[in-house]
């Protein structure tokens, strides 16, 4: 197809996509004469997954481009790939120096294997200090309801990675792991508000 | 006690407890003398109120004089400051028009009962709207297991409200509300890397 009908089926200026044929987040066309090239499905997909990483993925230039990388590079297994979308995604919370214990600590007791430097952990180890700080450490018993419940979620989350290509698993990644964020608060604030008028009914 | 040991006993500077006296946030203490005046606990729970307020609930002086309106309002149940507290807060995601027929569907299934103006439903409604533009519309099917998960948290989230004061209570859910957000995010995460560490075992 002509970079317009490419332009066209992804939902995207021609100019955008000019663009990132030069800044090479999509790779060039066959060329076909002197100003014209020809594009296949594979730089459709690869164009829609330059949109998730750029849009709701909120990345970027540079760091869309280490993703694509990693999708590239021969030998990349999809849990690579995925990993290395998951990275480059914006943190979940303030992030620094943390102390990580108790935040392995749930892992351990979940079970659960991530790598050493995972960003999330360290997230997860400075959202338990602002808790301390505020004078509202939690219990494990409260992490570990929330870990099973981030677990049964996390689990259906990769579940429904599609496997047609490491391109499509790390573009479903970033747009599912970004949006249905918004989505979780959202809902547990809706739970919160049904629990409390159940708990507190008018007048207590 | 005094204004120094009032300040002290918070963990803030005299002069931060002046300027709350000063907007009114914390009520003025019984005049001891022309520039003396003695504060009770009901101060110290007031000042430590006002201070998760301001510090993790991230509100302005005049949300936080709002919240505390409500709570003062004699006859306020504590169900009514905990919404005033909630509606205060910072949205769990972007905000707008948004087509509120799929957020209502899963609240309706799950049977929770919320406000028709409650910030949460709007947030929830453009964040699928965020997720349909991306073209990763969430199925019916996710939308529930997320909300049953949601379900679970929200439900300890308000058996754990502390019912000593209803200033106490606003305290504990505004810090809880926002604070344990991040440690939701950071396990779902984690969650997520475990799941695909097993799903995706390295060289597929």
């Amino acid at each position: 197809m002509q970079i317009s009908e490419l332009a066209r089926r992804a939902g995207v200026p021609v100019a955008t996509v000019k663009y990132y044929l030069r800044e090479g987040l999509v790779p060039a066309g066959e060329l076909t004469g002197a100003t014209r090239a020809r594009y296949g499905e594979e730089h459709l997909e690869r164009l829609r997954l330059v949109r998730a990483l750029l849009g709701p993925g909120g990345l970027s230039i540079a760091r869309a481009r280490a993703v694509l990388a990693a999708v590239d590079t021969p030998g990349t297994s999809v849990h690579g790939a995925l990993g290395a979308a998951h990275r480059a995604l914006p943190g979940v919370g303030s992030e620094g120096p943390a102390d990580l214990e108790q935040a392995r600590a749930v892992l351990r007791r979940q079970g659960w294997r991530v790598a050493e430097d995972s960003p999330a952990l360290v997230a997860l180890a400075a959202a338990l200090e602002a808790l301390r700080a505020a004078g509202a450490a939690p219990t494990d018993e409260l992490l570990d309801r929330y870990a099973d419940a981030a677990g049964r979620i996390g689990e259906q989350d990769v579940a429904a990675v599609p496997t047609g290509s490491v391109a499509e698993a790390v573009r479903f990644v970033v747009v599912s792991t970004v949006l249905l964020e918004p989505v979780l608060l959202a809902l547990r604030r809706l739970a919160q508000e049904d629990a409390s008028r159940r708990r507190f009914p008018d007048g207590c």
